[in-house]
């Protein structure tokens, strides 16, 4: 007997009939002797309901009501889940995040997970009984609901996982694992079996929307080992299939990886670049142009200085697509004058592309083939960044769908075998 | 400064629009000084569209996850009339009943208020906020959630006034306040400045659906200042003249009452007559009878049993129509051959008219002027039953309005003054 702790995204709960075939599968689970905590987000489109009526409201609407709001969303869907599982004949009891509890620091609409008390729910595990416990939600030290903010209930699921020293964490999504790179960019990606924490991390915060990254930083911290699978498959299919299928997230990196130094592409569109051009190289430089911007809120991602040439230096970094008008407004009106640059280039059409492999911690020569493949594709890179075990380059955005197929391709992940065997 | 208890019902919270007027109603209210705490029921067709998706799944859904489910329709009522309470410029909080905490049994959706916490409300009154309760729902000693039955935001807003000591609870509903009868029956009807308790729980018992019953039973325990009136005033009118209007359910019989015996004509179309004929009167008929109809699990209203000639009875008792069937089928197929009856009469064409009035205490002759405008407009009494403060008689379905209209005109409740005056 195994504890296991199943995650069913929104669309998995879309409807009447998809909450009873959650049930169906969770029932398959529990008649193979297995203990299941289930955490359901809501129903599809309902947080986006609820929020539309706070918006209605209010355009700058306060995080603790809107926590109360929200929070509903999975209250609702996991006592429908609990009554469809007491059809299936299973003995089952929702709670929400404030009865397990759910402990969580008092930042509404995006609050941590503090700790968890896991007695109650366990208790019921060892009475036979399955427990529902809402996503996305806690409390806080003086008894107010908080919410971990969109996607969050990947996080609950990992953190119950956690806190209970489950065997495995399932998070069911509508698509069947993590792949080498989007199947809809590249026809030949394949899904990946294994993967581990690591990359885990490096793809989600890449742009991989399979996982929530905060989810994925916590199966870290923790070790839950965490699988992504499918939630489309028949629901009385195989067990031994199901428990096997997807892809499995691990810390065994010796054990179980597959043998390519390179495991995934990832890519983004949501990509801006803005340069500085002859700026004057003093000391505290960077800190002049950057302070302002963090000072407004903006993510940066990418950073390159070049080498200074005679006494000025250009300077480029990359945000979020999204802050590209705020930034670049900043930029001309408040930045470059107060450092005396002498012209601002802000180019909204770029995107990022990166290889992503564990991997290559030990091997050299993977960024080079990188660079080649792109160089014989014709594509200029125009920024370059590198971690231990990812490569990004900023390129002209469009060429982001050859960049991203001529790399699966060089990288040996179209076929079976890798072209770039770990030794 | 005073402290007042708001409650209002599914339509006024219908839409964003309306969540708005509350607010500028409420905002009025703390404008002008008072201390005020709002129950607010779950948007119109919420709880219908939950407890709708419950039934697709279940047909015998568990309580516990029933409430679970309902419960969230008002939390989310009461989170977005804090925002808008926010938006006017107010401080506002929200709570659900587990967070106040409502403290009630365990009998899962249609739980009893067992006692309140009202601190961590009064706190927030005295830091000048305006505090938003859930309706309708509490937390067991366990900690789960429960709930209170239909219309039980009306008992959870008495129950809060009780516990808050609450100078006045208003329930602001559709209707302008309590009448005489219902003014869709009879035009002339009068809407009733004051009320006492004991009226308005006859007028509830009858049928009367402006107050839930037990709301009224929880004023009278408690001794709370009840007031009926509109939602659909401008909300920003006049405070001065909202704060008397409606009806006003008190306890001060002598200050404020009007000077008429009857105060109402309430009637019900919600009857069934059953007559068991030729009964050998041997001792212990009627448990014989009524035992098994109470085992059945339904609520005997009325019960007449007629004088014995020649040994036999016969023995009518009157219950909700929708148990009419069930009910007539239990007598032929299993108490009349158990009992030795000689026949069942099964009448599912009556109704109930009752007049109400705490004069009637004092007065004679109350009832012989119902029987004698009965009897001058030709309708036929088949049961009469009478406690201290109503008469309550059996009619004849087709007779129902005619008998409203014929008894609200004999005691004077059309016109200004009562054709019965108190002495």
């Amino acid at each position: 007997m195994s504890l296991f702790v199943h995650k069913y995204g929104g669309t998995s709960m879309g409807s009447v009939e998809r909450i009873q075939n959650v049930a169906k599968r969770v029932a398959k689970w529990h008649a193979a002797g297995h203990q299941v905590v289930v955490v359901p987000s809501a129903m599809a489109g309902e947080t986006n309901r609820l929020l539309g009526l706070a918006k209605e409201i209010s355009d700058l609407p306060d995080g603790r009501e809107l926590d109360m709001l929200a929070a509903t969303g999975e209250q609702a869907s996991s006592a429908l889940l609990a009554l469809a599982l007491q059809k299936q004949g299973i003995e089952a009891r929702s709670y929400a995040g404030w009865q397990v509890a759910v402990h969580t620091d008092s930042a509404y609409t995006k609050a941590r997970i503090t700790n968890i008390d896991s007695a109650r729910v366990q208790a019921d595990l060892d009475a036979g009984r399955v427990v529902v416990v809402t996503g996305f939600q806690g409390v806080d030290d003086e008894g107010h609901i908080t919410t971990l903010g969109r996607g969050g209930s990947d996080t609950s699921a990992v953190a119950i996982a956690a806190a209970l020293k489950a065997t495995e964490c399932l998070i069911y999504t509508d698509v069947d694992g993590v792949y080498t790179t989007d199947p809809r960019v590249v026809p030949e990606a394949r899904r990946l079996k294994v993967l581990s924490f690591e990359e885990m991390l490096e793809m989600a915060s890449l742009g991989s929307k399979v996982l929530q990254i905060r989810s994925v930083e916590f199966a870290g911290k923790y070790h839950v080992p965490v699988r992504v699978l499918s939630s489309l498959t028949d629901p009385a299919g195989s067990l031994e299939q199901e428990m096997t299928s997807g892809t499995l997230i691990t810390f065994e990196e010796d054990k179980n990886m597959e043998s390519a130094v390179v495991s995934g592409i990832a890519f983004s569109r949501d990509e801006a670049k803005l340069t500085l051009l002859g700026v004057p190289d003093t000391p505290g430089v960077a800190y002049s142009i950057l302070g302002p911007v963090a000072a407004a809120n903006i993510d940066v991602d990418m950073i390159v200085q070049n080498q200074s040439v005679r006494g000025t230096t250009d300077f480029s970094f990359t945000v979020n697509r999204n802050d590209f008008k705020r930034t670049s407004d900043l930029l001309q009106k408040q930045i470059a004058p107060a450092v005396g640059a002498q012209e601002v280039v802000a180019d909204e059409k770029v995107c990022k592309v990166s290889i992503v492999g564990i991997g290559m911690r030990s091997h050299v020569g993977v960024a080079s083939l990188m660079f080649r493949t792109l160089s014989e594709e014709g594509i200029n890179i125009q920024m370059i960044s590198t971690s231990e075990i990812k490569t990004s380059v900023i390129l002209n955005d469009k060429y982001m769908e050859l960049a991203v197929r001529a790399l699966h391709k060089a990288f040996g992940l179209d076929g079976e075998t890798p072209a770039f065997p770990a030794q």
